[in-house]
């Protein structure tokens, strides 16, 4: 229990952009902020498909967490793993990896959840052995590997049947995340890894983009759709419109069409729900089991604790939950945190609006969509601004100047470097680790 | 069996110094070379230490073999594990880990086996899943993600003792990998790790050095071991001499001196061998299973046939056989470069000499130790000006000035990235993955 002397104690679960901008909030306010994270890093995801293309190095975009909040005096950080929430004692459980010991519990007077994404496959947990998604670092390495082996297998294979196979990669999903891993895989194989390898034609790698819709990148105005097709046509993706997944093998995957499109690497781009701890709760959830929250961005019953960013499903604002994108965790992040600084100076709550400041999806190096209330751009220089954007207003930490310039860098060179395959040698087809 | 129409097949076993050096220094000749490697990527090990002690990525000291040898016409690189050699039918079997085949072989008409060094135990493999060797880059991140789960455990605890234990680190060996990795760790701890931790103060880390013989870099001057020794124990690292490790285990070393260092955390830079492979040939090995080559590099009744590098015992120059480091790894694949060279010119062997440019050893930082015939320098300008040379003289690749830029601006940041635990979460102890 809390005595009245103490400060109010703020348990952030999760490091992401929603974790860190709810934490960050509350530098100047009169609590005491602890961070958990499973992993001791941040993650910048919107560049997280760059690492699963061999295109940045996964230090490129992950930063300690206990670095970034260094200097904020009241905030610390701890690697733990949180298995349970009880929101009536206002306790998280929390498993300490290192000892295995999980039931060491954390007393918090606010809550803020921000556990983020996880992948699922809609019921069918036994494709995501053959069909990885790409939510967090591993993963992202993961995918890198398996595409890097297909291309050194191929290198080595005196089957045609087997070549082709191996070269054959297909995307699940139309979203951002799918179109930007087709476009980067595209551009991969036809203009990096076509020069490295002699017994293959990397450039004949086909790469297929699978949408269940009548549209990719359906979030985006019709014309943006319109346009991204074009280029990632241009790039020679096939892109398949209105057509679903109904297996997934380790050998390729059915379609509804009745084809069966063989490949050695499928990417699941397609679906993603809350983390398995919202079940833990107790109060409302949607279908992707994500909190549905009330309009300041609390859980309904429990003013205290809050969710936020792909934890939460925001219904309040337009006829769809909010997206499950950087911005809005992080605006959801500094709402939290005002919504405490209101409580401790008797303010009343607020209700959580999202500001629109744009949306962006790249289609390899040089071509990128993106839509800003009216304004809508393409191309690269578009792309460079709209990172320099997320950059400067997302995480304010002093070397972000540096990380800019890294990033085009790395990029625009090819790094080369980021086109190792670490972890383990001559290993595919294993699942990756969690 | 090789036509005499067909241009003589080079096999090279392994991507490092040595075989990167022997294939390059084939460019010109009428060959066909072909460098198999276990990995895709050739391995920039003096900097290996510096992964393990998170002041570099994994991707700033690795390069694909591919991108490497991409434009030399004659040069094809293929991911495969060697597994057998069979001089006498002059094949050599590989698995090909992708589809779990091991029955492939491929022929040659001349042999090149560069395959290095493996941490040996001395008789005590059973020590392997306490003390961690550094040969490779696998070796290095799981170094590195077991010193900072450490601190990060340590920052959880309550219990004194056992932060006392995970704050304790041992380095068992006072060679130069060892002597790097110490001065690298104590200053990790005092003037990285203690600004982001707030509940232990990682200042008082305790780094010990454990040295079997009366001195540590015996391979050095006199004077410059004293100026090492010295400079280590300005950084508070505790050095034993004349100390030898009589059993490892999860909880600590016991010393020759009856102690048990109580440390949760022991690395291994003592004891390197060649790999198992050579164990195949059927030709004398030395007791660390390194080949016995004659003169020109070449084994002993196979002149077809050159073992170089950590592969391979040469004793034919200095009373010792010369030291398992990269400039004679280099300087090895040049000459048996030339001798298959002069074999087609009709031209004699020669005895291989190695021109000792000098040996550097770094502690920490700003503190080195140098050596280079009667010149000897010391500080940081010695270390670059030493890593600077390795680069030019080392591998010929174009982006060596702005590797070099890259690896002052990340080493002299302290780049952030380099100190995320990637590829698993929270499970320490666990040996590192093969």
């Amino acid at each position: 229990m809390n005595t009245s002397s103490q400060r109010p104690r703020v348990l952030v679960i999760g490091g992401g952009f929603g974790g860190l901008s709810a934490a960050k909030g509350l530098a100047n306010s009169a609590v005491d902020v602890t961070l958990l994270d499973r992993t001791n890093f941040h993650l910048f995801q919107p560049l997280l498909y760059q690492v699963s293309m061999a295109g940045l190095s996964p230090a490129e975009i992950a930063w300690p967490l206990r670095s970034i909040l260094r200097t904020q005096k009241n905030a610390r950080v701890l690697m733990l793993e949180a298995t349970g929430i009880d929101l009536a004692a206002r306790e998280v459980r929390v498993r300490d990896g290192d000892t295995g010991e999980d039931d060491a519990r954390i007393e918090y007077d606010y809550l803020v959840l921000a556990t983020g994404a996880r992948t699922t496959y809609f019921g069918h947990d036994e494709w995501g052995k053959s069909a990885i998604g790409l939510k967090d670092l591993s993963d992202a390495v993961e995918i890198r590997t398996r595409v890097l082996l297909a291309f050194e297998a191929a290198e080595r294979s005196k089957d045609p049947d087997e070549r082709r196979r191996l070269m054959t990669f297909v995307i699940i999903g139309g979203g951002p995340t799918g179109v930007e891993i087709a476009g980067a895989l595209a551009e991969l194989s036809r203009f990096v890894l076509a020069r490295d390898f002699r017994a293959i034609n990397a450039k004949v790698a086909r790469v297929v983009l699978i949408e269940a819709g009548p549209r990719i990148l359906d979030s985006f105005r019709q014309e943006l759709s319109t346009s991204a097709l074009r280029q990632l046509e241009e790039l020679n993706v096939e892109v398949r419109l209105d057509t679903k997944v109904t297996d997934v093998t380790p050998d390729g995957v059915r379609l509804t069409s009745g084809d069966f499109l063989e490949a050695r690497t499928v990417i699941w781009g397609a679906g993603v729900g809350a983390t398995p701890l919202t079940e833990s709760l107790g109060v409302p959830l949607d279908r992707a089991k994500r909190v549905l929250v009330e309009k300041d961005c609390s859980m309904p019953g429990h003013p205290e604790a809050f969710a936020i960013g792909d934890t939460a499903a925001f219904v309040h604002q337009g006829d769809r939950p909010l997206p499950g994108v950087s911005p809005v965790a992080m605006q959801q992040g500094r709402h939290v945190a005002k919504m405490i600084s209101n409580d401790l100076a008797s303010k009343d709550r607020s209700t959580f609006h999202y500001v629109d400041k744009g949306s962006m999806a790249t289609i390899g190096r040089s071509r990128a969509i993106a839509q800003l209330g009216r304004f809508r751009m393409s191309g690269f220089p578009a792309w460079m601004a709209w990172l320099a954007v997320h950059i400067f207003f997302l995480i304010g930490f002093k070397n972000r100047v540096a990380v800019l310039l890294n990033w085009a860098y790395s990029y625009f060179v090819y790094q080369r470097g980021a086109r190792i395959i670490t972890g383990r040698r001559l290993r595919p087809g294993v699942p990756p680790e969690e």
